[in-house]
């Protein structure tokens, strides 16, 4: 079983990063990129003998203690076979 | 129009801050974490008078050139409405 969490900075956090990524595509010639933010990405392989409820619920509280800062992030989970 | 794209480092890979968090994990006493690696995710928005095909195209050489390192990293893109 394979859990996805997906991070990324709250709507009105500044991201300098993405900013960076933004007027780099400007530079070399990319049109219509209207916007670009950056965020995190985690592949978690969990046991295969745990319940989907069960990992679910670990990693929630994973992303939200450990791989996210929830005062200017979100994150978002989610469970694959 | 909004394109995600998602960076994981390929198979095979060394990823010693995927390390770093699966060991956090362990000693804070998550069970059922097998693996972990750490990729990049990137939100990118788009003139919405593109075309989604066109779109696509920019986006996935956007990501090929800039974003990701292809030597060692894999990227994927997703293009939402």
């Amino acid at each position: 079983m394979l859990a996805k969490v997906y991070v990324t900075l709250k709507t009105g956090v500044l991201d300098p990063q993405g900013k960076a990524i933004h007027h780099a595509a400007e530079t070399i010639g990319y049109q219509g990129v209207a916007d670009v933010r950056q965020g995190k990405y985690f592949e978690i392989k969990l046991d295969p003998a745990m319940d989907e409820t069960e990992a679910r619920a670990q990693i929630e509280k994973f992303a939200h203690d450990v791989l996210s800062n929830p005062v200017i992030e979100d994150y978002r989970v989610e469970i694959v076979k």
